[in-house]
């Protein structure tokens, strides 16, 4: 069996289709970051990745942690600290961060491409450089000068890692029930409390562990308006070991090579971080970032799935073709992808993946341009994009991740229930991301309650003019029209849907978390194929070659095969409420 | 949190709606085994798996089995061999075995209600006598009166375990690529060759293992028409050992104290079961009741994890309601019960648990008739209903399965993807059940290029008559009124979605694997709206309770959440094969 292979080349495909030479061209910090320099420096990242992190993966999950209860230490598996050491020392865990701290100074765009890569060889391994990821991104978003000259440097060079420290035992999705106190003491705070699920809380990895910790001010707001943030080090700057340790690890059906710490906070000394009371905004600078990330952590399991199942298809033989045209006759058996369900179950997959990488680098691009474009408009329709897609891309690339990965499995049969291929770690690794960072049903209210009512619609509105536009363009194209009218259907009865979700929304809320979760998956299907409609646009002029045939047969498997499903979610949005809410609880 | 408690109330009200009254009534045999003394037996074998063997449940996966590659001897995990000898001793795996052989002689509808209980408390357990069970029906079907007098009683006391050997490292599906050689010897044949896959193949628990296996006679004709059975055992009646071993363990994402064996024969002794090169025939006898079994683990995990689900969900509050009705204002959250989405998500799972139990003894009582009852015409009508719904309940009971179980998991956030809740188990456990027994693919060729042409398309018109007679009159008894229309539509559809694909099969058999999938699933969802129908019409009836209210609500609930899919189904199932066949090999 072949290893995973890093999708250079699809990943350099979409960046074309989704433009990210305009964050290049437009965006002076990032001019010395062009296609060709950053799939260069892409391509060296990979080669790290399956060389020195995939290796590891499966040791990792079979060795797992140690927790030492004598002094609350976290053994991490072998060599883990050391392709640590080599990932940061090789810059890549800060190719995007800020330069003036040391930080390679390249767009979000080529950081959350290397994600995908990073997280197909070692999702486990990923996950340490991913969380002081989020917290560079609330430092430099929210924190004073003081406190990014004292931490940022270090987390720049991956010499501190960080945690985000939000869950508590009766406080998970509803933050408001937060009870962990953060209490002045001078020019700083002591904080006291008990958080669980806290990834890389404890590891041997880094010299320092900084978490940052969601709490109350006694004088705080109840609810989710009197949280504050706070940067609680488990080593203090003279050495000294603050009162912050680990409690034990959770046992979990995957990532075992990723503590999921249980954190108490014994009157630890921790520094504020933006304005009291305001932690959300903080969080949510962090949040943002991480749920694409899980988005993320579906495409790439369910890719890397996608090429075990391929290489095993590829050397399998069984049974005859029911096509006597395509047997086999130097041989007893056919090759399995001469079977047309094969060949389905690779497709739902391998058309999903693309459409999910395509939106990966349209909201990355998007991303780097509401952060740094110079005009405030293009700003703001960037950031409208960013805000609405995120909910969309986190539920959806991990539902779908975690189907992919299974049908991944069917093509390979028994072989793949073993651990002599990956893909059971996968399936394993790939179920937490419809979990943490917010459940997917969480996401789909993000959308529902307050991305679709957001600005008077307009986040919507600017999203359903670009499909407009591009269905009418392709609808004019011959080669396209098919796609595009059937993208069309499914764009109007998504509009015809959101329209009376929101009549019906507006008499009863609770109509919006019957049908939320239906909603979004028929938002994310319309989604993909917009995603689908402009990659084949962009290949349409071009002369055949292996990749044009490749997108117009995938994308047509996806058109005929996959986007019917967004009519089957419109029906099960249409349903309502009734059939949850007036069943007696006590007779379920 | 609650452990599994045993569906028994269910069980009965099934057996009630699916008329196992008329397998007590009219087989002699069962006279005994009225639907009260049935529901004693059950009860009493309920509460030993609850206590017994529901302990021993995660110890065993986590515990796991030990290789001792020294003497090729499979230990299992702690407890597991005292609990099968109390289980075998307490008459529990024989409930339907011969009365001749010391069996308990019960009706085949006990024992299979049995099964569900006793996989939902420990999968890997269940799977030791479940295979002996097979060699059981294969032998009382196939075996001559010196076999079945050397073998039956000690499969039937528990003394001697069974397996299957089919599989061997070229030939999974495709039984034609076999190799393994049985060579006469005397009064018996030799057999050499090696078998993957094979359950309990080598383990501590009975005294002795015999092995079914299948091989080829130096005379066979190539292909499956040449493949014969034979009994193995481990030890021959000497005592001295045959020359049967294991070569080592598969190491699994699940059902980690089941062994799952490489066996090798090197010239092992065996004896022939039924008619040389016949093979097949013996094999289906066991492999249509171990689909069957196969099916209901879907449903026994899916339950067992709703049930933990419900626990979980009874217990937790969090977050507010968006109807401000329902608020607890003695607390800071709302139980999440109030949220429509987590209802939404057991409600999914426990719709189609309760149709799946119903189809299971539906098939069950049919099971009973087919092979007992004294009117031919009897036993062939139920051997229709049998044939064509076992790849059916097979199929759409583990997929399903699979997907409930993630479901129930997502209701538990991040506590069920650990080991404190037993979900997390369950799904890597019930994973395995979509491919083996035959792939779920296997099953759809079963179903759609067997089952569906046999007799001149009899199984599927005596389908379509109960089908429709049932909704004619439920469509004129005013409460079941909407329910019989959801379900008309959905059964005209499928009417014509089978004409049109034997119309097209007529024309390109290839067309029969591109869609074979998808019309099980609408054929499923079809069937289980059957089920639901019969179980609300049985109520109907019958005065208020609060059974008769959650029928009801739930079947509500089924029709308009769950039954639609059907038609996303036949969508796709008239797509084709295009999309699939016309893509390049290499671009995949």
């Amino acid at each position: 069996m072949l290893g995973y292979r890093s999708p250079l080349s699809d990943i350099r495909f979409n960046l074309e289709v989704f433009d990210y030479q305009r964050v290049v061209n437009e965006i002076e910090d990032f001019e010395d970051f062009d296609l060709d320099m950053s799939m260069e420096l892409l391509s060296e990242y990979a080669r790290f990745c399956e060389t020195e992190l995939a290796p590891l993966n499966q040791k990792g999950d079979q060795i797992g942690l140690k927790f030492n209860a004598e002094d609350a230490s976290v053994t991490t598996p072998p060599g883990f600290k050391e392709a640590y050491d080599a990932f940061v020392g090789n810059g890549y865990s800060s190719l995007s961060h800020p330069a003036e701290f040391d930080g390679g100074g390249g767009p979000a765009t080529l950081a959350i491409a290397a994600t995908e890569i990073l997280i197909a060889t070692n999702k486990s391994f990923s996950m340490c450089p991913g969380l002081t990821n989020g917290l560079i991104d609330a430092l430099a978003a929210h924190g004073t000068d003081e406190l990014k000259a004292r931490f940022m440097p270090k987390f720049v060079s991956g010499e501190w890692a960080g945690t985000m420290c939000l869950t508590e035992p009766q406080c998970g999705t509803d933050l408001g029930l937060m009870t962990t106190r953060a209490v002045p003491h001078g020019d700083h705070y002591k904080l006291t409390g008990n958080k669980i699920w806290i990834t890389f809380g404890e590891h041997d990895i880094t010299e320092n562990i900084v978490h940052l910790v969601l709490a109350r001010m006694p004088d705080a707001p109840a609810g989710i308006r009197g949280i504050s943030v706070f940067l609680v080090p488990k080593f203090l700057d003279d050495g000294t070991r603050n009162g912050v340790t680990c409690g034990g690890l959770e046992h979990k059906m995957g990532i075992h090579a990723s503590p999921t710490c249980v954190i108490n906070l014994d009157g630890a000394e921790g520094w504020l971080v933006g304005t009291p009371h305001k932690g959300m905004r903080t969080m949510f600078v962090m949040m943002n970032a991480a749920r694409l990330n899980v988005g993320i952590e579906g495409l790439a399991l369910s890719d890397a799935a996608y090429q075990a199942a391929l290489a095993f298809a590829k050397d399998r033989k069984q049974s005859r073709s029911l096509n006597p045209s395509r047997n086999d006759r130097d041989d007893k058996a056919d090759n399995i992808l001469v079977h047309p369900d094969v060949r389905r179950m690779l497709l739902n997959v391998k058309s999903t993946n693309e459409a999910l990488r395509g939106l990966v680098a349209w909201i990355s691009v998007n991303y780097d341009l509401m952060h740094h474009h110079p005009d405030e408009a293009v700003r703001e329709e960037a950031g409208d994009l960013v805000a609405l897609l995120t909910p969309v891309i986190k539920s959806y690339g991990s539902e779908r991740g975690f189907q992919n990965v299974s049908e991944a499995l069917q093509v390979t049969g028994g072989a793949g229930y073993t651990t002599d291929w990956p893909i059971e770690q996968y399936l394993r690794d790939v179920r937490i991301a419809m979990v943490y960072e917010g459940t997917n049903h969480i996401q789909a209210l993000d959308l529902v309650g307050r991305k679709l009512p957001m600005k008077n619609g307009r986040l919507l509105q600017g999203f359903a003019a670009k499909l407009t536009g591009l269905i009418q363009e392709c609808g004019e194209i011959e080669a396209l029209a098919p796609f595009a009218a059937a993208l069309g259907r499914e764009a109007g009865r998504l509009t015809k849907v959101t329209m009376e979700l929101s009549s019906r929304a507006m008499q009863d809320r609770e109509v919006v978390g019957a049908v939320a979760s239906n909603y979004l998956n028929e938002f994310a299907l319309v989604t993909l194929g917009y995603v689908w409609l402009r990659q084949l646009r962009h290949l349409n002029d071009h002369e055949d070659s292996p990749t044009k045939r490749s997108k117009f047969q995938t994308g047509r498997y996806f058109f005929e095969m996959v986007l019917p499903e967004a009519r089957h979610f419109a029906i099960l949005a249409s349903v309502g409420k009734e059939c949850m809410m007036d069943i007696e609880v006590d007779l379920l």
